[in-house]
């Protein structure tokens, strides 16, 4: 079964794949994150890689939100160490590059590298598309900022590697399908809530996760849409839903909360190591 | 003194100037938030004015981060309804409209009216400088989003209003200076911190408030940048940091987190009536 992932070929969502599921996935690319959803969905894809928060630049708020509109669930956690490269045709020296393509969040994460170079950078809707565009349209004067693999894909030419100001820079991903994981023994969860709008109702839910030695690995907000300043909390917890601490606090927070949607329980991501 | 503010004149931040300070306010634009951070820090203007968070959109992250970069005060908070208009030349008839520019957040609240339409959507950096890129460059089959008030500056027309999706859309401000406010009766405070990295840690922080019976009105996470997974918390809560609970409540939580920084007290803002 194919995996469904955000973007173009070569895009960092597609590394996440292959890291998961190893390198003989087969992977199926989408223009948007409600796209990976809807083919989880209706059976296209068994399953979807989205991203979910980066380590520099935070939570990925259109994720969230897709969580609150399908019921699909969490089985997997993947977390990938980003890695920018400058990407251009094979015969372009560095000195020759006028101008530079890419998302605009890999733009701002390579923003010192660009000024001692002095060239103009320009947004673009993904990082390896861009490296296509420059392809497609024979710009010699021009590079790209995307994975070592867009390079690899469209057969063109590294000019720099690593040239993100930040180094510890790494994107979480979640792995959708129609169920969670079973019990591995390293296992987090992550659910969402309302809270009653009392005071210290957010409190209230924490508790019964404080009070079981249950440690919170995120907690984040969310505007509700509905009602202004009234928001969705998203948390994650050490733990699979199936153990006894978690079933309790589970059930017990049921009172406490507008309503609870559990997305799942799934095996923890090891942390890449950053050899600074 | 002037107040500063991001975006072109006609800008939604410009609006929320004029909310807080009065119509003869005087405002003075800049192109980025850190810019009127800056503008502050340096005394080139006493006040400025950054948005903090919409009813839909979520946080403004980008205002989050440099709360931490720069060591200025909250004085004031602004609540502004968001309502957008459709603009264009004053000969333009709405069934010549091919194109329409705006921000993609405003674009995107605008979805369905779009749709309608079938025209095509193109993003920009901003509203206001959207309707002034259209007279300027005399795109008659063009149109822009942004608020009334652009609309008037420029001296263009309005072919619809309240063009937004879902009609309860409203950004909240923070006003900045280098000291906050006294008590006025009816305050907010806000906070950024660090909690430890053991279980419950944000839970034993939370604790502290939740016993005083001191409400929270927004909690916010920000990754540190510094150490990947490791996260600020933003936190607002009713009630002035000279009243005696908020100073027990701070002083309490000392002990708990890594570095508390306080943003500081204001009177909390009206929220809009929003007659649908």
């Amino acid at each position: 079964m194919k995996v469904a992932f955000q973007g173009e070929l070569g895009a960092y969502s597609e590394s996440a794949v292959y890291s998961f599921f190893g390198p003989s996935a087969e992977v199926k690319p989408y223009k948007s994150f409600a796209e990976v959803f809807e083919s989880v969905k209706t059976g296209d894809v068994k399953n979807g890689v989205v991203p979910i928060e980066n380590s520099i630049e935070g939570s990925v708020n259109r994720t969230y939100d897709l969580f609150l509109e399908y019921d699909l669930k969490v089985c997997g956690e993947i977390i990938l160490r980003i890695s920018h490269c400058l990407i251009a045709h094979r015969d372009t020296k560095l000195d020759q590059i006028k101008t530079v393509y890419s998302h605009p969040q890999a733009l701002a994460q390579c923003r010192k590298f660009l000024e001692q170079l002095n060239i103009e950078a320009i947004s673009t809707f993904d990082t390896a598309g861009s490296v296509k565009m420059i392809k497609e349209e024979k710009l010699m004067d021009a590079a790209a900022i995307a994975s070592e693999r867009a390079a690899e894909i469209y057969n063109m030419t590294i000019l720099a590697r690593e040239i993100e100001d930040i180094k510890n820079n790494s994107t979480r991903f979640f792995v959708l399908n129609k169920q969670d994981s079973p019990y591995s023994g390293e296992d987090k969860t992550s659910i969402i809530f309302a809270a009653k709008s009392i005071p210290g109702a957010l409190y209230q839910v924490l508790k019964e996760f404080a009070d079981r030695n249950i440690n919170l690995t995120k907690i984040e907000s969310r505007p509700t849409k509905s009602t202004p300043w009234e928001y969705h909390f998203y948390l994650d917890f050490e733990g699979h839903r199936t153990e006894k601490q978690c079933q309790d606090a589970l059930e017990s927070i049921k009172d406490k909360t507008i309503f609870v949607k559990i997305l799942g329980s799934y095996k923890a991501a090891n942390k890449p190591n950053f050899n600074l």
